[in-house]
């Protein structure tokens, strides 16, 4: 039975099949599963960095992510609104926006 | 009986006492204090941010008061580690070599 | 008579209180209020801040304040290509782009 | 005969004359045409550090004007491969997902 | 009689001639001194964006310009507590401290 | 015959192991040693990638790996002059200055 692709073979198939397969392989395959950090804490983490870094677009992602890890609505809007401190106004302000069409999209 | 002195004011004492006064009464006086979220899980997410933001100096302090707020050793490298695929490979080697010389230091 | 509510309202309403709060009560009701440095030059600051940083959505709204606090286009547009060696190209080129559009977009 | 006005004066016209006159005179007339490294060679240089700074907009022209400049579809897939490691899997994630559309987009 | 070196050629001398050229022909003998912005303002620009960028070492020596262009210690303290809501808390902390060690230097 | 250990062995060895094995396996091990791109230009990519980020530590070594690959001083001056309009000058007159302190301390 085939198994259904990828996030990154959908979004990269062949076009670049390297990239493909070390994060399908080494990130999300070895990194994640490592039981050094659990995929809540993990979710947590990379969520930060993503604010931190300003990349909206994998944010959204993996905000879904962080969701299904088990991270409430409540704690990533918590830890987003710490972040404004940290990594300045605009870019919590944009990933709290961000979070909340999300949050109303699935919701609808 | 007089308090000592926070960090904000030994570093900037009557220099910038507004930035003083906003460290202490707003961020940690207020929103690290918020029951929302633990203070472990406010310290994995501000190491998160000043990994991918590469900020070294205030790293260091942070990594202090990380394992004060419960983190383990392992679990800050573990998460470092994942970091370095989301924020880069220099900012992760970047943020355990100075966590390896905050480690090795303390045990001195 | 109700208030109107707060941009900050506006975009994250009930889902994240705090940082309302904070934008509010804090950033725009106590900081930018400081007499210390006129509305004039905040805007200077802030707009110099979104440009270096790359942050085109709130970059938009900061330039329309930016012209409400007494900036003219002018000096904008000066200060943005002067940023262009400092933030780099890519950065200078994006925000007169989109600086462009909002005069051209407001002029209509 | 006129010629063809260019990018920047597309782009910014009468807007922002001064950096317009920068960009075309001094970054394209003269950098750009500086024997010490190849147009191949720049290019290379030039959308490695828009993947790195992650910005989008800019990196769609200079991945074309790479392939216009001799580097191969094949290169600069690999090249950014490796940046992935650099600059962090989003970075690397985001530049390979838009060189796909382009790439897809000018097939068609 | 021969021109004392720019700091450009002190730093860079024959080592990169390009660089020094652009810096002293085209930053500050054309951009800088153009009549559009003051170099009041050009000083509170740029320090912003080194603020924002994170960028120390060019810091320092912009913070001495900014003085001698005009503006007041109290403002570039205001103006750097205004810019930690917007680039960070660790930028702003960072900058105000190098700042304070200039002062307290240049006071001895 | 033991190996010599590797530059990530001796920076993080027993205390983020894998890091280390990621950095030597995959990063260094596979990545770099793919044939779609030559190490010189590999190298090239680095360099652009680290001045960009502003990673002046990773930027040293990285420095001297370029020379090591064929890529001759004048090519890296002439790349990193490129790159201060991309990255902004602040973080291309840092490169070239670390570059000339790394130049003539090797010749000494």
């Amino acid at each position: 039975m085939a198994k259904e692709p990828t996030r990154a073979q959908q979004l990269l198939g062949d076009f670049a099949p390297k990239l493909v397969e070390l994060t399908d392989e080494v990130l999300f395959g070895d990194v994640w599963q490592r039981p050094g950090l659990s995929p809540r804490d993990r979710s947590l983490v990379t969520v930060a960095a993503l604010v931190a870094l300003h990349r909206p677009e994998q944010l959204e992602s993996h905000l879904r992510l962080a969701l299904n890890n088990g991270l409430s609505q409540e704690e990533l809007v918590e830890a987003i609104t710490h972040l404004a401190f940290y990594a300045g106004w605009p870019s919590g302000m944009g990933a709290l926006t961000r979070f909340r069409a999300i949050v109303e999209n699935d919701a609808n």
